[in-house]
């Protein structure tokens, strides 16, 4: 059971791997066409500053590198099982040669640890240090980055179904997802499902690394209660994985919506960047009562930012226009998106 | 707060991997020490073949190895957080140099995407290829390594809150537990808080797993849902690993127990061994229905196997004296547990 | 232990319930109010068909009812604990007259079954059937009703998250969040910490529910693993209680703005009704195909549905203004929220 | 889907009651009939004081019955789901009569709201009070009897587990659990697979606590990953249920093992009470001195408690012979376990 549950799961990944470098690449494509996209960035769900499509697909591209390098870490670390009902390999001990207690006439020859190596090797699988019937190290391995990859996928499905939302549209599901009686809708449908998977993952995941917890040279439930778990997370992460690889590929990204919701806030999305410029110039708490007060008229008066700050007396000899433009107020994305891309 | 996370991880995590080094090391002296101590291997609560208690020692020194190991990685792994509100630096711009968005004025030397690292360097902590705001991996890395702890030290508490019932008494923790109500009593207190420990650790974890799913650049949730289970996490396991250290310091063992143990199954926990002997000598069949047959004789006539056997015509000729002793029939347990000691 | 964790409890719901009351009745205020405010109703994040903001307010009051139902039926049902060490009564057995094994001298009266009753009848709780040590019943339903409670609120507070979007501004939170270096920002504070409570509490109640395992009369971890998860889910609720309290009470609600997201899809959130109206009149084939092919042109050339039908020759002499009005596309919300306000 | 999702856990909760039933009957039957066996009540690990094995199957009765009573109270609740995309029944509109939007010849007649309870009716489902699309009452109701019911058989399965040790063995599933190649086995394979189910359920129900969290008028992934672990749920409880109904009724009980493990402890598993008892006669302080000192007299020399008091010159004239018995030690237990039988 074991020895065909670590074969599985090395079967399993193979696809994983494979559908995380296609996200990875396409994530790259978009990091690195989007390096300059400027849009809001968003905390608490309310426009903070700006940043950049580039660095936001940059850091989804490293969470799947990080899923990577992870199953990889672990696929390759998978071992064979052998050891007989308690790990002892006593079951062996009959084709072992030498031994003192064999009855004459069991064949045998050579030492029966040296079993499992060979076992192992025969069937592409690590060698175990000892029968790990009760020391579930490999499980809890593949639940931690099972259960890592499903929350990756899943930032990057929740940012996808946000960014896709009817009043939001910066970026959209290539295809798919459609609805004869609402033809309207293009529903999210690969973001749905990896959503679905990391909800689902964590919980899959705890009952693995409870299953650590096996009494005796084998539990009474905590080795039957890894079967279905581990099916499952193996299942759910290739499903997640394939559906991230298929919507990197074909999303849409609409700069234009990023730029248009830039203005959102009567300019305000640059205010933390024109508070740490115009303190040295006008002193940290004039700067700031200035920034509270333009603030709170250009939401009740509707207008713009930079009109109120062109009629601040203070001001009228500044030259603000370069810090209002949110695009030039990035900060490092572009710097930081070169740098991510490195990684390999 | 990201950053004094992490410095708190790093801070809680040494005392772990000291207490960890403490069990590793008492766990290394009851394996030697009890190489060739023989006891029942259980399987589903049941005797199934004789183990050693070394190996037993050993399984439980490889968990702690392995705890260590994957704790060691991430501590050392431990990313400071620099990034500002969204993760662009652009707070930080205006101490770069060469900024052309920058007032007149506006003082700063140098690129802002190297401040991160200095804040690492200053900090001791590791500097981060990213802002890691919504970028959670050091979190999960966190969750995994401890739940794994947590699990390991656990395996090790249900062992011995086994070896410690009333009646199996093979092991016993070696103080503290009493009642005085019931002078009788010695609680197993040290594997009780690990088992507790491990019962809540998957879960706190599972939480932190899920929160790798933070939309935006901060997300609303996801992120103040790490700070408590982290916490917890860290305190669970740390506990647990000083119960571990004095646990296995003081645990006593008692081989003439496991000894007496050997012989509550009227012999019978050496028949695997015995029916893979005797198979070559009488035929796979007629082995198979011999066990059988005197199996159920030991249990309804309470009569010992040997004395069973030696009255059977086909083996008057076959001395069996070494194949019945338990204590011979404990396969490789010896030379794996030799070879587990290796592991440094 | 047992009965302070039951006191704490008891005392711990009172305010979620006077909590819960208050959201209530801020709800029941909000439906009302808001019968017949038509907004976008949305499916997997995209316009689907028109409803209400009163029926939304509906269905989040009918939660907060229904965790109000589960919490007080479990609050009244809190048993005190009594039983000695093992559940059998035997320690107080000293105070029970007619014992024939008490020694001459042993004061009581009356009989010891009796105590648990009274104990609970002077504590204020419920009287227990049998000492419930390993019997966890009641912490399973505290883990159960505060579970669902954290669920219920967190529902409500993933709803107000999404319409306080920059980008969709439909509802905000009344008061607080400010941030002094962004003032445009008002984070949805209270929905934060709720949904932060609702991704915690159901790994804590899993690890209640698994507690439910407890061997023996008195289990070694199982027991110790419910305090502090417990202790923190009623905190959770506690907080996500007030929260939501305060919440409903200050919520504001833009009606102009779900007007206006009406217009969204060109008109198209009311193709099912249409689909449905004009099936009869068309004939189902015709009347799919017209709407897949207005659809596309309302998208790809931005013109409203309205406008593309009216130049339909099949449709010239139906008038399909009143078909048309997202305002009267919302069905029986308007039933359905009265109706849902009957419950108390 | 809902619809479809409560028919399947209504017909699927069936068998469920009906095995809880037989289990109810079965443990009944071992609670009267054991009503005065006496044996050691065990608390962390070691006997504490004694209890009867009626007690024991009472209590594990009394869960089969808030099992029973939770199951049937949530599966007589399970709603239909009828609401169209939003929950609004616009889609229903068109059979409205008095539908002033509707097209002229637009059939219909009656109201929209009856249609979702003439649909239950006709399911024999309950109606409910509004469409639940992101109301997931009826999900998260399913978890929480699910997660119960399997931590209440786990209990019972725990405690099998634990009496079914070779070196317990004062009690035995019935039959089943054979290994060919180790005829002394006999696993207890029902309390295993108990022991698996109530390993996964908590879990499971955790996603489903966690899909309450529903956005808008249908959640992109929380309702996706709903079927899947329900699913899993209904069938580990039904066969969780189903393994408990056989293995109570084949339950094989050894009282003689019982009797003999009460001895365990030189006798010192009546020191509870005795300490009660002889505190009036000799004062707290005295008494308490007296039995420490035996106690440990009791260990180091191998004797009886009885023998070391009778020796004692306070005591010469007291007749400790009842005191001593312990079976005459279980306190209230004959009688709790009347009071609970008469539960139905």
């Amino acid at each position: 059971m074991d020895t065909a549950m670590m074969l599985v799961a090395r079967r399993a990944l193979r696809p994983v791997l494979a559908d995380l470098d296609r996200g990875e690449r396409a994530l790259a494509l978009l990091a690195a066409g989007h390096r300059d996209t400027p849009m809001p960035g968003r905390t608490l769900t309310q426009h903070a500053v700006p940043t950049t499509f580039g660095l936001k697909a940059a850091g989804w591209r490293s969470l799947v590198l990080d899923a990577r390098d992870r199953v990889t870490a672990v696929r390759g670390s998978l071992p064979a099982q052998l050891g007989g009902a308690a790990g002892t390999l006593a079951a062996f001990q009959a084709y072992g040669a030498g031994d003192p207690t064999a009855l004459p006439g069991a064949y045998g020859a050579g030492d029966p640890t040296a079993l499992p190596g060979a076992y192992a090797r025969e069937l592409g699988l690590a060698e175990p240090l000892l029968p790990w019937h009760t020391l579930r190290t490999p499980v809890a391995d593949l639940a931690g980055c099972l259960a890592f990859t499903a929350g990756a996928l899943g930032k990057l499905a929740a940012d996808v179904l946000t960014l896709s939302r009817t009043e939001i549209a910066e970026a959209a599901e290539g295809s798919g997802g459609g609805s004869s009686a609402m033809p309207h809708k293009a529903n999210p449908v690969r973001s749905t499902l990896i959503a679905a998977a990391a909800r689902r993952a964590p919980q899959l995941a705890a009952t693995l690394y409870g299953s650590l917890v096996a009494e005796d040279e084998r539990p009474a439930g905590a080795w039957h209660a890894e079967w279905e778990p581990l099916r499952d997370l193996l299942r759910l992460v290739g499903g997640a994985a394939r559906d991230a690889a298929e919507l990197t590929e074909g999303l849409r990204v609409y700069p234009e919506v990023m730029r248009e919701h830039l203005g959102r806030t009567h300019g305000l999305i640059v205010s933390e960047r024109l508070s740490a410029e115009l303190a040295p110039v006008l002193g940290r708490a004039r700067a700031k009562e200035l920034l509270t007060e333009v603030a709170r008229r250009a939401y009740t008066e509707g207008r713009d930012l930079g009109e109120l700050l062109a009629e601040t007396q203070d001001l009228k000899d500044v030259d603000l226009s370069l810090l209002l433009d949110p695009a030039r107020c990035t900060g490092s994305a572009g710097a930081l998106t070169d740098r991510a891309l490195e990684r390999r």
